[in-house]
């Protein structure tokens, strides 16, 4: 019997097949192999070929030169920019307001080969200390309301070139999908006076059947009402509402949480491809009691984005609890 | 410039790329054109392939054979069946029920190479009768609170047969961007004391630039602010929260309009894949002053969905008054 799944955060309602369970190898997809041979922007040599960079973490040498083991550059087309004025307008009963905002890449190693899942976990843990300097320059300015973390991996996935990066958005509203975990989980705090996601690690580490992987800091849990196959978040055990109270310790452990699930995912899918979004909480907001940030996983491998972007409503062929069955015991390399 | 767009139904703002706009040849897609030569359920001869049809439009013979011209059949594989009890039950803090729904498909035709904007009008007008005859046979079901009607074109966008067709899946939960629009148009209508639909009709016909055509009854416009390239909208002149309100010639009118806008899209992009959603009032509620039927059109051009369903944020690199103008300006085979 098929089953509907309420998502305890935003109280969306998702089908999960529990009949005719998808496993790993039903899905038909695109291995994420970087081919190598065009070009590449972004590799060591290139330099010029970006804007200039904004961050780079390096041994030595001058900048935009090779030396580099991370670099951060304006996006070449970007879909907002800094310069100008912020002006909200309406036209009859519509409203816009100038696409004011910040367009980053962060390029994750000189090494065109490697994934997220193959660099040192010390490139991973550069990654959110590139990540968490760019976010306290770009909070001064206050037009700025969000930034928007994430990673395209595969072309599948939205990648445009195969080297490995990231990317960040800044932007002067506050993501949908954001605002709603933000109320529905005030809601939540509202009813219970705790913190929905704290429940959440409770819950999934005393019932274990939905964990994929624990660290000293982290959860990396399959959730309960997932949109996709092997959907996969990355939950801090500690309670901040936003990344930036992270401290030392706990991002050396993330750096360790994010290779292993992107290890076992890459051994059980095949390399798929995948997106990753930070959920962390609004730029000019205090702490907040009831939100929690995290990472989501979602592996790319099914086709119907169009009509569940229509409808906002998921069928998800494979239950949680076995995508995470299959993710544990996934052996690591 | 790039500028946000905020829908004045959701007010979801997204991205418009006024700068860099694509133009329809820019995108690389699928180019939706039925081959054949593989068995395919779906055509006559084949009818005791599919489960018996629950409903069929024919000119003579009998059930399950040849002779029909439109077909409705329950899925082989449904999301969600009719049988079984309607359970609500608790998981610690999470909550889930039992799948209880249906999920039929609509043949539009028994011709296995035509499209749905090839097919006679006829076939169109038909299909739309015979998604109310089976709205109001399922509404008598007071577990069921939704009826999703919608359809895949091509492969891409979620198609796995090729011969034309629609589908509906009935749900005990009203579908997130349903009751979205629900809500966001009731604050509307608090505030305005008007419906915001009926605003939109009155404002893009006096202004133009986002129309895509008109007929009789229905407006086919770029919506202000859409989330893909090419995303069309579809919306009565008249107010009806439920499209089962629809009078007889108003449904032969709407076959027009829905011929006329996928063939302009065909004509426009190349035999895109599309995926189509009809947004109608829910089940078991009674006319709303606020709500207003329409359909959506999101031709599947741009590969970015895994990051978008994350954040709920979308970029669009074509703004609706080019693509409007394009579809236009597209002359009607």
């Amino acid at each position: 019997m098929p089953e509907l799944r309420k998502d305890p955060i935003t109280g969306r309602w998702v089908i999960i097949s529990t009949d005719r369970a998808k496993r790993p190898e039903d899905f038909a997809r695109e291995q994420v192999i970087p081919k190598g041979g065009r070009f590449c922007p972004f590799c060591p040599g290139n330099e010029t070929k970006t804007p200039p960079e904004i961050l780079a973490y390096r041994a030595g040498g001058e900048p935009n030169s090779p030396g580099w083991t991370l670099r951060v550059v304006p996006n070449k087309f970007p879909a907002l920019r800094v310069e100008g004025e912020l002006n909200r307008q309406g036209d009859g009963l519509y409203d816009k307001m100038t696409g004011i905002g910040a367009h980053e890449i962060f390029i994750e190693t000189p090494d065109h080969f490697k994934s997220l899942a193959e660099v040192e976990e010390k490139r991973i843990e550069d990654l959110f200390w590139a990540f968490r300097d760019r976010a306290t320059d770009l909070k001064k300015d206050i037009r700025l309301r969000y930034i928007l973390f994430f990673k395209n991996h595969g072309e599948y996935a939205g990648a445009t070139l195969e080297h490995t990066h990231s990317q960040l958005i800044a932007l002067p509203v506050i993501p949908r999908n954001v605002q709603e975990e933000i109320d529905g989980s005030k809601r939540y705090f509202d009813y219970k006076e705790r913190c929905v996601f704290c429940d959440i690690v409770r819950q999934e580490l005393s019932s274990t059947v939905r964990i994929v992987l624990e660290t000293d800091h982290f959860v990396a849990v399959a959730p309960w009402a997932p949109r996709f196959p092997f959907e996969t978040w990355i939950i801090p055990k500690l309670h901040h509402s936003h990344i930036e109270s992270i401290a030392a310790p706990a991002v050396a452990n993330l750096a360790t949480v994010i290779k292993q699930t992107l290890q076992k995912l890459d051994k059980t899918l095949e390399r798929p491809p995948y997106n990753i979004v930070l959920h962390t909480g609004p730029l000019q907001e205090q702490p907040m009691q009831h939100y929690h940030w995290h990472i989501e996983i979602m592996p790319k491998l099914t086709r119907v984005a169009g009509f569940e972007e229509g409808s906002g409503f998921y069928i998800n062929p494979t239950p949680p609890e076995e995508a995470a069955k299959f993710l544990r015991e996934a052996a690591l390399v």
